[in-house]
């Protein structure tokens, strides 16, 4: 066992020791949620024709600064005409136009349909109700986009406006990084899966599934290996297997008991352990190791500290092997609703609410039972930071927070 | 076409005609993402048995306060020990026991490992280095939480620490909201699809997939319809097809040009249309609709209107009918980074940039060449919000901005 580790220390070391998984090449409609690996640029000028941006009429806009008659409709333009058919609109005429419809010759303003009125009997015309300014209402060919333009970067998260871009630059394949194989194991004598009625002196696994639910939700592929036995040949064969996946996490087996055998079996297996102390509350004997490209967290077994390494730890390496260009927790701000203490040397990470008030994020401190309470990351929704020399925090304190994002409701 | 209604308006008018779907019980593993639909409540005390919450030794606390003379050890107890088969602890004894386990009867207090020290040539007792205080280390029966007590509740969004609740207390179904079967059809004889190159006049379909990959991100399990042609019997076969699903999202068709038949449509196959002008900016065609509980939301075609419609109006409607108690989006306030402006009369929903600086959200707002500029909203991660009455904004004002989640970096 080493001395604790602080926890931006951590956070570097298992970034550097995280490899960036290869880029796959995919279908466009496959990438949504994946971090894109290389430039998209247009392949186009967008749009690549002077177009309308309203319904109206393409007009001169020189003839209605002399008078508003009528003017003699010459065509109609839908969106999609091909502009080598379009008739040119010379002064005393118009077209109606369409919005995205290309601009005829000779146009260079659409009034809109709500300042147009008709001719009584005359179909063919249409009575201006005011001028308009040169260039009004008119997208010039290259004005939102130039072709070449790059328009997404590596390491940009694939969102829905991003899939709308893609599919602009005609795109039917992309890269995305790769999504990270994880398997989960959790180690304990005591547990029993959740379908199970927990004996005397057992409890119920649920480190397992909320380690693999935090995997899903930040896009990995997972893998459930069940809960091993404390004794070193079953745990062995277990981590073997999940040694064979990107990323190993496990939950238990890392503290100071005699059957905590979980180090000492990494090591056993040849997996460099990097660190096995974090100064971080919960959470201290977090242990992070890798052997080859595989990655293991070896999260403590009660259920807020596993939930708290993965969301500071886990995530940020997988962002990382996913091609995030920002894969580390920014935290915000908010104000404190009520005080909090500890006792100094770790950083404190608190369950806690923060909810838009106002002006300013409440951040409210989940009251907990101690880190074995697995109800009250379910409470919260962000994580409350204290550093590692502040022992108290009033109410109204300023306080660095980390929103979760496997929260929809801010 | 009616007068064009306020935004907060719309929306309630969306909530109010969108129907819960029915709930469906469903395998816990297939929960994550869902509302929860019922109580969640524990099937029994947790901890269910007085247990230790550090590796060390059971003791008698007032029998270290005499003295700190060596402890004969009477038993290991490991986590998952039935209770019914330990030892007593009593003055002088002590048991070594790990997190988790069950206190013995007798003892009253656990002294951490790092107090104690071994007895150099006799391995059967140990030696503490500090008294404890009656209690240490101890959680008692229902500490964490009691047998009954209802841990979440309908409404809420099933997480990754809600999995760990529902697994700790043995569910392996529950009751979940349903996931909206959602179809998107987009309209305009000038698309074509991004696999193919488009001839003049012509631009590629981006609203398809940014409508579809928002509805995927919001939970809904989609269908795309394709691109309809701009004549009233081809739209209405692709129409009545839409609204065979919970939802249909329709694209263009909404405005005033000859060729804006999808309101028409849409009344035509019996739809009732309960607005078609919103003062929102961009998006003011806006048009929404019901047949039976099948909702109609029809967006305008601009990349950006139709971006902007889907965020403030169908996710919420998509929140609803999945169960979810909160379904409207809740804006923060940020700082401006640079002046805005429009004309008044509609809220401005522009496209930002949203980042935590210090000590609050700077916004900074997208330059965009207009409402068919499909990048600025790859460029943003949010909306920020200008009212209606409101005709500029200097740098450094206050504004609402709505975060959006479908982009994991804020």
């Amino acid at each position: 066992m080493s001395e604790p580790i602080a926890v931006e220390r951590a956070l570097s070391i298992v970034l550097e020791a995280t490899p960036v998984l290869p880029f796959e090449s995919i279908d466009t409609d496959q990438a949504l949620g994946r971090w894109l690996q290389e430039e998209i640029k247009a392949d186009r000028d967008h749009p690549d024709f002077d177009k309308s941006l309203m319904d109206g009429y393409a007009v001169v806009a020189a003839d209605l600064e002399r008078d508003l008659r009528p003017l003699r409709v010459v065509q109609e333009i839908p969106a999609g005409t091909d502009p080598a058919g379009l008739r040119a609109v010379r002064p005393g005429g118009a077209s109606r136009i369409m919005t995205g419809a290309p601009i005829p010759p000779g146009a260079d303003a659409v009034l809109i349909v709500e300042e147009t009125e008709g001719v009584e009997g005359d179909p063919e015309s249409v009575r201006p109700k005011s001028a308009v300014r040169a260039g009004a209402n008119i997208a010039r060919r290259g004005a939102d986009v130039r072709s070449g333009e790059v328009l997404l970067r590596a390491g940009e998260f694939i969102g829905a406006a991003e899939m709308g871009v893609i599919a602009a630059c005609g795109r039917t394949r992309v890269r995305a990084g790769g999504r990270p194989r994880l398997a989960v194991l959790a180690t304990g004598d005591e547990l029993v899966e959740p379908e199970n009625a927990p004996g005397p002196g057992q409890i119920r696994n649920s480190n397992g599934p909320v380690l693999r639910a935090l995997a899903l939700r930040a896009g990995a592929v997972t893998r459930y290996l069940g809960i091993a036995p404390d004794d070193e040949r079953g745990l062995r064969l277990l981590i073997e297997d999940g040694l064979g996946d990107d990323v190993l996490v496990l939950s238990g087996g890392v503290s100071m008991g005699t059957r905590d055998l979980v180090g000492q079996t990494l090591r056993s297996l040849g997996v460099e352990i990097l660190f096995d102390r974090v100064a971080i509350r919960p959470g201290k004997p977090f242990t992070f190791g890798r052997r080859g490209s595989a990655l293991v967290f070896g999260c403590p077994g009660n259920p807020v500290s596993a939930y708290v390494i993965f969301q500071v730890f886990a995530r940020a390496a997988l962002r990382r092997m996913m091609g995030s260009a920002h894969p580390a927790p920014v935290p915000v701000r908010g104000v404190l609703k009520t005080p909090v203490r500890q006792r100094p040397g770790r950083a404190g990470y608190l369950q806690a609410r923060a909810a838009w008030a106002g002006g300013a994020y409440e951040v409210e401190v989940i009251p907990s039972s101690g880190s074995a309470d697995f109800v009250s990351s379910a409470r919260g929704n962000s994580l409350a930071i204290l550093p590692p020399d502040v022992t108290s925090l009033p109410a109204g304190a300023s306080i660095e927070t980390l929103l979760l994002d496997d929260q929809p409701d801010r």
